[in-house]
């Protein structure tokens, strides 16, 4: 199956911590990486991880709070120092482009390469990215500030031609493409041939959301129906629940409430609050509402 | 003695590495914390080491290159959040005001303190702080762009009293203070007691000099001269000599040939290339003209 990988680089919240950085995360899809918010320490995590700096073109800023765009100015001068060539794309809230522009004047001159600020519709689920193989959505939150989460989807890939049915009906392969695509295939003698007798379907298309800040919010839920993996801030245990409605965060079992009711196959929690030196209590009290919850943390790598 | 301590929060050099954090330091004068430089992460580095955030109420940023003070934002924003109330003082290259302000204003709004940025004249020795117990000075230094480094002197201390002889001359306790402040004493009977008979004189003054990023310049020699701890950047090893001069850094033998000539009592060397995986070349060559020579890493403390 090809690449689809989620790589924590950092999942604590505001408050710098001995244990987390802050949020940032890569998600690799077949060796395109695109960076979901960039907290102060993002490029050291990222340096870690041993993903390939230039594989990166796309980061995706999910609201303007500090532990979530802080790093930004460090990871922009390392590509230039780097000798980076290609444009970096960042998608963001439209202030962002006017808080970076005088630093990057200042502090990247004679940059070697360009920096192009997308300005997302917090308001809105609509298309941000696209490409030959995957479509990132964005995904209205609500939060203190304009905020929103990331649906990534896979694009359907064509079907997997079975080799024995080719040989069998002695079909050219000048054919073989439009078979992939879902084309019936006709015998010189007449006879149709019906494409599930000559291929496999394919994998079906993976997703992945991403929603954080944000507070328990059933709004969602449509969007981010039986994805394969959601990442859901939980930076509240249950006992906080005032202080998460308070701050327009979301405790760890209403994380697992969303999880349940949009069936998703699995949920990584994350956006620990500073006051929790483990998170035992968050990862049981998710767990008891959707027992597939696993906890972020800093270098874990999940497969879809 | 008096505490006079050095924390290394971040001794790499502009591109991240998996084993550095960029520049920053604590240095802890009776419990009074002054920053110099903040790199990225430095907040992270100052919450691992322990250092009380409330007791730190000067930065000193030496220049504006973004490993110096990519941190700042950070910092300061997590100062906010935790609820601080003291004025923030930093002091920094001029232009830097400017562009940490729109930021203030955007990421810190209702902020419950107040940063006030003080510019030094990045051309002169000059006096940027003082209180009861230390002064520091800027030390112009050379580098691509306006750079200082920083002479933390400490203020003599008064004498000690010799209790015995306090005692066997039945010297009044009202006295003692002038005394300490090296007075002399005259008896009931018209006596002179010289005052190095009543006190052993105090610790002498301690000094610490950092003095990063700079070319090999023997022009800050008498102004750090004797000090007991010299911080000098040391970038590359005696084979890159040529790209340290070409990008206005320092190798780590002219470190300490800086060290010997300025004889100073240590020297600790940092702001190392990403390219040395260990330092022990760089340690090498700085030993093989200053013995007394140390390697920078993170969570080091050096006691005066």
């Amino acid at each position: 199956m090809e690449k689809f990988e989620i790589h924590i680089l950092g999942c604590g919240s505001a408050l710098p911590t001995t244990k987390h950085f802050a949020s940032s995360q890569v998600v690799n899809i077949r060796e395109k990486l695109f960076m979901i918010d960039c907290g102060e320490g993002a490029q050291l995590q990222l340096r870690k991880s041993k993903l390939k700096f230039s594989r990166l073109n796309h980061i995706f800023i999910s609201h303007l709070h500090g532990d979530h765009c802080f790093g930004l100015m460090g990871l922009i001068s390392t590509f230039s120092m780097l000798g980076r060539t290609a444009d970096l794309h960042i998608h963001a809230p439209k202030e962002l482009e006017k808080l970076l522009l005088p630093q990057l004047h200042f502090f990247c001159k004679g940059m070697g390469y360009k920096v192009i600020f997308h300005t997302i519709d917090t308001q809105q689920q609509t298309c941000i990215y696209e490409d030959r193989s995957v479509i990132v959505y964005s995904i209205p939150l609500q939060h203190r500030i304009p905020c929103i989460g990331f649906l990534f989807t896979e694009k359907p890939t064509p079907n997997h031609i079975r080799r024995d049915m080719i040989d069998f009906y002695q079909i050219p392969i000048c054919e073989l493409n439009r078979i992939k695509n879902g084309a019936d295939y006709q015998l010189p003698d007449g006879t149709y041939i019906p494409n599930d007798r000559l291929t496999i379907p394919s994998d079906p298309p993976r997703k992945y959301a991403y929603c954080s800040d944000t507070v328990y919010n059933r709004k969602i839920i449509e969007q981010i129906r039986d994805v394969d993996l959601l990442f859901h801030e939980a930076t509240f245990a249950e006992s906080e629940l005032a202080r998460a409605k308070e701050t327009l965060h979301t405790t760890a079992s209403q994380a697992g409430r969303i999880a349940r009711e949009a069936q998703v196959k699995q949920l990584l929690i994350g956006h620990f609050s500073a006051r929790y030196d483990e998170e035992s209590t968050l990862l049981k009290e998710a767990k008891s509402v959707f027992p597939n919850t696993i906890l972020a943390k800093e270098n874990l790598c999940v497969r879809l």
